[in-house]
């Protein structure tokens, strides 16, 4: 076994190259092990074994600087760079995270979780090396084919073009991204790499690169060879590719998982100064045939046996649905009664549960790529003439549309509807992941509509609503997981904009919630009472409109206490709608506000860090009790 | 004169061709002599003159779509489509708005203003029209070089690439945004364009596309012929070019001042159906030799001399600078102090006063082009090395950069100085333009300090501070516009962060104001004084950390009213973080919220807009003895 004796990249330098594929092997293999037992990003990891333990042989980690972009393919990095012991603890509270993070490691140069940033990091890393006077060091952005269709990669190829930094870009090309990859760049890369003739030109010039490569160690010399053959090389292939039409020097596609090709042909480029762009195509979930067979499913797989690969699944009979699936068969169901529907996501359909539309109605369903600008945008264009889009973003990647949410929908006043799914605290993926922002942020966002269901039934209302005429823009947000009944196909029902509703009668405080949060103040109010404490409980449903009329009676009620609870930053958004009021309407009304704490939360299961948080309903009991003692 | 005879496009479409280009020298001149005495963006629209009569002459507007990106070079389209008589009221309040506007007229197909938006716009009007069964619909996206190099353009590229949809995209192509345009992209256009041997290549293949028209109207043998046409075109050319790679036909370079050969063109395009892009070289400021000469100063040039193209300047002696000129000025002063300062703006270097360090340290400041989102990464990578980058964004263009701001710099905790130009009422520039959802959404954002000058001074000095080591990120935001004093020089201090300082005393109330918006509530006071009301005035310069201390201090006083006064959304920035604070703390404390209420602000003069919003000296004033009456 070798991979017990690597405990960092130097250990794999020491190595003889032909123990390298011995090592991809046992890495693999520990990979799969462990992540059958503890659950994670599997098929990307796969896919980057080669190249991982490629990189850190032939850079000089961590010196040289490696940026995984999204980052959930970096799991063999972790356990190369001194992270075997503790990766069974990856994703879990207080262990490993399951992308890279500056804190955790000096060979994590860039932490990262939301895709297309690697490129514009690289080109900044590499610059500040330039500026530095370290013409050396080698900036290496490895990035995914569907990573490659976001706005901000083309903004930092743009920029890499033009620029002299020492920069290498990896085009991890598997064909997917957590879906399947789509778009022209997608189209492109496939006929790049399925051309026979360009295959054949390319295998000389590489052969004629390889042949050609002086023993001379004059760099002069060298470099002026490498000029020659490269311009022998654009011209055997004809005009430009669409890289080098951008100034960035295209080397491949070569096989990703050849070990010995990809160290020599990273030893090739470390050489070549300036941006250059290395193709390699590889194979997702690579090494286990059901990953292979189905990458989007075993793209983050849950538990599994690691000989088989077959999945294990809970057989609870009689669950909720999760909330995806509530959105993904509602939509479905009011599109078939309302030809304006459509439906887009940016490269989520499966975990948005778009699928069962694209399924049933594929000319009317919308993958646009890892591209939430162009999602919100392409929606406000279909509103604006009359079609009525729902476009399902992740609340922390609606972070990346904000702009277009202000300029092209709300400031027009379009009728698109915006599903904010992974609302709240999401879990395991951590701080980059967690939808906590949205509310702060688009509250102040004039003319949007803003709610958040308690339940699947209000989550369909809110659909039902959202796609009735003249709705204007509205915004739906919930979270991640399991919804709350059995019976989740509740008939619809319209909703009136702006009102809230009492869910449970109290008379020391009242709990005003915003969303499924709400599920848990109901418990809290179950545990209070019978400590003696009668709790009011009420669903605002709606953070804009506010429910003014609502507050205006809770205020009159004479509660000792009010407390606020949303899961969302609670500087912002739901608290400090109700404090405004309040203190517009001179009502002296003693408030406490309960969300999110002014910090970044870690990963964890939702529950350890709703209990962390003080937002579980032993947190939200202990509050109030407490407050209360001091009114 | 034929202008004053065209009162909408219909008009245009009854000339005979020949009359085209005496319509566009005589708009050309409309707008030339309209402009030089009511300011606006001059330059881009002197260049689209002859390609907005093509548009309008070949198309079938309204029912085909016009989407202007940015929508500054849209002033032609706006004389030719029923505000001839009403343009010289553009950008003034209650007039015409700078831009194109749904509101405004139904030939505005798509509002716009920030860049980069208008593929993704045209494909989902494409899209909707292809759903709604008529396939007949022609949608045009006008896109420049410069916004061409957003993220979100080649989202919508991508995605346009692999659609069906009746989409042109005519990029104008002036090798200039508002200042030069930058990268890649902009290279290959100019290779595109100046290559001897690929412009006869396309002259002969567009000269057998002109001669192989077939007669016949059969559409299935035309297009037969025109596919062959385009495959052999394609093969004479070489690989396909950047837009062929993602699938998107490309025509072109044409001259887009021959109006002839525009109207040729544009007219065959219209029977090719599916996407496809026509490259059009145009020059800024075309037939006004000034602005052609230097179209960044005529890119909004103010008052001129229509006949002489000459600056009509005021003459103030001893002004005080513009907040602009004191950040372009103090950064070079503190980058000569210290070694890691480097400089980025996206493509306003002229605007936002980069110029200065660009001239005397260009290997440190960056003109990343339209691409807010690779700023702020490449300032976070940049960072994560060591270096203190300045990153200049106007304030409503981070929007576009939100999620970078969260997720590259925040959560890195890297020391990034964001200074957020054009915050508060920007002006003539409307809804689009003002930045006042900076302070609302950046606030919850855990490690960022937050600060904004009452004067330059103070700019200074939070510049200074900035960049002392481990500040983490420090976000700056001052207004467009001139400063308060006129010795603008002062020598540096280091503030403490989070804290603030009393301007004035005062026992009735007290205004608690972040920013330069301090200054009108010192006036405000000093009338209030002169009616025998007493008004404090506090400068918290730091939204956060917010001065707690300072807060505390202010509601033991025993004021009878505290007005906090931002001029950003009034619903989730300084009002709402005072008032949480009193809420957390349960102090009884009066407060009124003045900032901009919940609704978008049109265009107009500042002061016009200041004072409707109520903000201006007397606006505040007559808040502040309307609440004490009520008290």
């Amino acid at each position: 076994m070798i991979l017990p004796q690597v405990d960092s990249p130097e250990d794999i330098r020491k190595l003889p190259i032909e123990q390298l594929p011995l090592l991809a092997t046992e890495l693999r293999q520990f990979i799969i092990d462990t992540l059958a037992t503890h659950p994670g990003h599997l098929a990307s990891s796969l896919g980057t074994v080669e190249l991982t333990i490629a990189l850190h042989y032939v850079f000089n980690t961590p010196d040289d600087k490696i940026i995984w972009d999204v980052g959930h393919q970096a799991y063999a990095h972790k356990v190369l760079t001194g992270r075997r012991d503790s990766f069974n603890t990856i994703r879990t509270y207080g262990g490993l995270s399951g992308f890279p993070r500056r804190s955790e490691s000096p060979y994590d140069a860039f932490g990262t979780g939301h895709s297309s940033t690697s490129i514009s990091a690289a080109l900044g890393m590499a610059t500040a090396s330039t500026l530095q006077g370290n013409n050396g060091r080698q900036h290496i952005a490895v990035i995914g084919d569907g990573a490659l269709t976001g706005g901000e990669a083309f903004e930092g190829l743009n920029n890499t073009g033009v620029s002299r930094a020492n920069i290498l870009i990896v085009l991890n090309d598997n064909g997917i991204s957590i879906d399947k990859a789509v778009g022209g760049m997608s189209r492109y890369l496939t006929d790049i790499t399925a051309s026979p003739r360009y295959n054949q030109l390319k295998e000389s010039v590489w052969s004629r690169l390889d042949s050609n490569r002086p023993a001379s160690k004059k760099n002069g010399v060298r470099n002026m060879l490498q000029r020659l053959t490269f311009i022998a090389k654009t011209a055997a292939l004809g005009a430009p590719n669409l890289f080098e039409s951008l100034g960035i020097r295209y080397f491949g596609p070569i096989d990703g998982h050849d070990i010995g090709r990809l160290t020599a042909v990273l030893s090739k480029l470390k050489d070549i100064k300036g941006p250059k762009l290395l193709h390699i195509i590889t194979k997702k979930g690579k090494g286990l045939p059901t990953a292979e067979n189905d990458p989007i499913t075993y793209h983050a797989p849950g538990l599994f046996n690691p000989s088989t690969g077959e999945q294990i699944k809970n057989s609870h009979s009689r669950q909720p649905l999760k909330y995806q699936d509530v959105f993904g068969l509602t939509l479905v169901e009011l599109a078939k009664q309302n030809a304006a529907i459509t439906g887009i996501t940016p490269a989520m359909p499966t975990g948005c549960s778009l699928t069962y539309m694209m399924q049933q109605m594929p000319e009317r369903a919308f993958d646009v790529g890892i591209a939430e600008q162009h999602a919100v945008t392409f929606a406000a264009g279909l509103a604006a003439q009359g079609m009525l889009p729902f476009c399902n973003i992740y609340s922390s990647f609606m972070q990346r549309a904000f702009d277009q949410v202000i300029h092209d929908v709300a400031l027009q006043h379009l009728s698109v509807v915006l599903c904010l799914d992974r609302a709240g605290i999401v879990g395991e993926d951590g701080a980059t992941h967690h939808g906590v922002f949205d509310l702060a942020a688009l509250r102040p966002v004039p003319g949007l509509t803003i709610c958040s269901p308690l339940d699947e039934h209000e989550l369909r209302n809110m659909m039902y609503t959202a796609q009735l005429p003249d709705q204007g823009p509205v915004v739906i947000r919930y979270p991640r997981g399991y919804s709350v009944h059995v019976d989740w196909k509740s008939p619809f029902e319209k909703l009136e904009a702006g009102k809230g509703r009492e869910l449970r009668q109290g008379t020391d405080a009242a709990i005003v919630a915003l969303g499924h949060i709400g599920n848990a103040a109901l418990i809290a109010a179950g545990t209070l009472e019978q400590q003696g404490v009668s709790v009011a409980v009420y669903d605002m449903r709606y953070l804009k409109p506010l429910d003014t009329d609502l507050l205006d009676t809770i205020a009159s009620k004479g509660y000792r206490l009010v407390v606020t609870l949303e899961d969302g930053m609670e500087h912002g958004g739901l608290g400090s709608a109700v404090l405004e009021h309040y203190a517009a309407t001179a009502t002296q009304q003693r408030v406490t506000t309960l969300g999110i704490p002014d910090q970044f939360v870690p990963h964890g299961s939702p529950d350890t860090l709703y209990h962390q948080l003080g937002l579980d309903p032993q947190g939200i009991a202990d509050t109030i009790i407490n407050q209360l003692k001091n009114t």
